[in-house]
């Protein structure tokens, strides 16, 4: 999808969106693609560029925003859909909205050390646009939709892995999809309160948290590890153009070490930083041995961020 | 809720839902109770029988099937409903349906291994009845609301933890709520899609699938652990009395080792473990050192089992 066509669906002047939110392009999931479908493409690239067989994966693991349906989980849903190869392998889904495969990456790591999985198969699939609001086009005209998934193996001895998240729900009110769910049900949908049911966010409320407490998680978490500032490529979730632009040079980072493709593909939420971790991979500009700091802000409010080395 | 109520709510002739379903009594929430303000009074009860401050907790971890929004996650929400005392506490949730209790343990046995967390607060909070579909009795019977939360803390050296989790997803038909997410949105709802909007469970496939299944598991987790079946307490899922009942007798657990109460509360989904835990503990039947078996099914089809001493 353009930046016309978005400009058509919000209904606002040409080049609305190419000013506002600065994405050109983006990928929108239509039939018969899915949550589902998508994420299932995602897992075979993954397991067939990892040189593994479905029956090494010890654990699925779907770490998306969107869900396909509120019962079962995601995860069990990509399994039926990738088919009898993976029956028995266990599913379950983390929800941490843009944060997802920062925190999933958290979680398989414990998992590797307590030893109880050696090869997870994490999965983020976003079909977003399809709840965007486009009344509110500032936050509308920032999503799109795609799918990335990662193996993930255990290293022996152990990788090297530093994390910090924090939630600060006080700021909840940013970012919402406020019906759907218990509080507000579908089944008390009327067209009247549709804008109950759609994403909507507070741009620059939320941008203005992430100023003042991104900066004090970034300084200690790259201080804990003994790494350079300067010896660090990063990757940051891809909100919005402009959002990762500020947050390049708010944290002081060269532009060759920073990974800055939001006007390429919009919001992809949860699936965001996978995809970039491939891009860059593909592209040859991620070595082993180098060391990589991976960061984010969610709903909630919420930031984390983690160093390790490829 | 007494069980003549669910007769009158299901329009089915008085006595039904006790022959049939077994329940005696549920609780229901209701407003001003949410999801949140129960989630958030258990929280306070776990914080405050644990004689910790909240200070002391390192992670928010919320694994309920029911969900206050679509965003953010549940947890961070939880977290706004206790103020100011948790604001930095980092918080995401896990969905793994009915087993979300002890996937989380499972996680979070994880991060203590890993060093990352040591003091942790699982929460689960579930209003199911609200999106039961009484045309269906059978499972809408079942039903019941009530949340649970569990200060978790590391112990050194690390305790003894034996997990096996399963996921059939072949299954994945026979426990859904098929809208009210990205397949079947909450603003393409009408009255006459109701239905699809509703929990929906096939009881006797859901049972026939745990006959065949479970067993193996249960056999492989307790022989991997040198305790002898006759040592173990088995707390299990509370999905229906009928189905508790049957699990006792197919594991070959004596009814003094096993809880099964079912019949006053009715299916608490992820809730349903840590009540039982609770109860079991204010009862004077836990003691430490004690070798526990906890057990579940849920939608997806998934399964998982934990043996680990108290």
């Amino acid at each position: 999808m353009t930046a016309d066509e978005a400009d058509r669906r919000a209904g606002v002047e040409a080049g609305w969106t190419m000013r506002h939110a600065g994405v050109v392009t983006r990928h929108e999931c239509v039939l018969p693609e899915t949550l589902a479908t998508m994420a299932a493409a995602a897992c075979r690239a993954a397991v067939a560029d990892a040189g593994c067989d479905w029956s090494d994966l010890d654990l699925i693991l779907d770490a998306s925003t969107c869900r396909h349906q509120p019962i079962p989980c995601n995860a069990a849903l990509v399994s039926a859909e990738l088919g009898g190869e993976v029956s028995g392998i266990p599913c379950f889904d983390l929800q941490s909205t843009c944060l997802g495969f920062l925190v999933a990456l958290e979680v398989v790591n414990a998992l590797f050390a307590a030893g109880s999985r050696r090869r997870v198969l994490i999965v983020c699939s976003e079909a977003g646009l399809a709840g965007v609001d486009w009344r509110q086009p500032d936050s509308a005209a920032l999503i799109g939709d795609g799918a990335a998934a990662v193996v993930v193996e255990r290293q022996a001895p152990d990788g090297d892995w530093t994390y910090r998240h924090l939630t600060l729900a006080e700021h909840r009110e940013t970012c919402e999809v406020r019906g759907g769910a218990h509080s507000r049900p579908p089944y008390d949908y009327t067209p009247e309160s549709d804008a109950e049911y759609r994403f909507r966010m507070d741009g620059p409320k939320l941008f203005r948290v992430a100023l003042e407490t991104l900066p004090g998680m970034v300084d200690e978490l790259i201080g804990s590890t003994g790494i350079a500032r300067s010896e660090l490529t990063v990757i940051p979730h891809q909100a919005s153009p402009r959002a990762v632009a500020a947050v390049r040079r708010l944290l002081r980072v060269a532009p060759d070490r920073y990974v800055d493709r939001a006007a390429e593909f919009g919001n992809l939420a949860a699936a965001s930083l996978p995809l970039m971790i491939d891009l860059e991979r593909r592209a040859g500009r991620l070595r082993p041995g180098m060391p990589l700091l991976l960061l984010g802000t969610s709903a909630g409010y919420s930031q984390a961020g983690a160093i390790f080395r490829l």
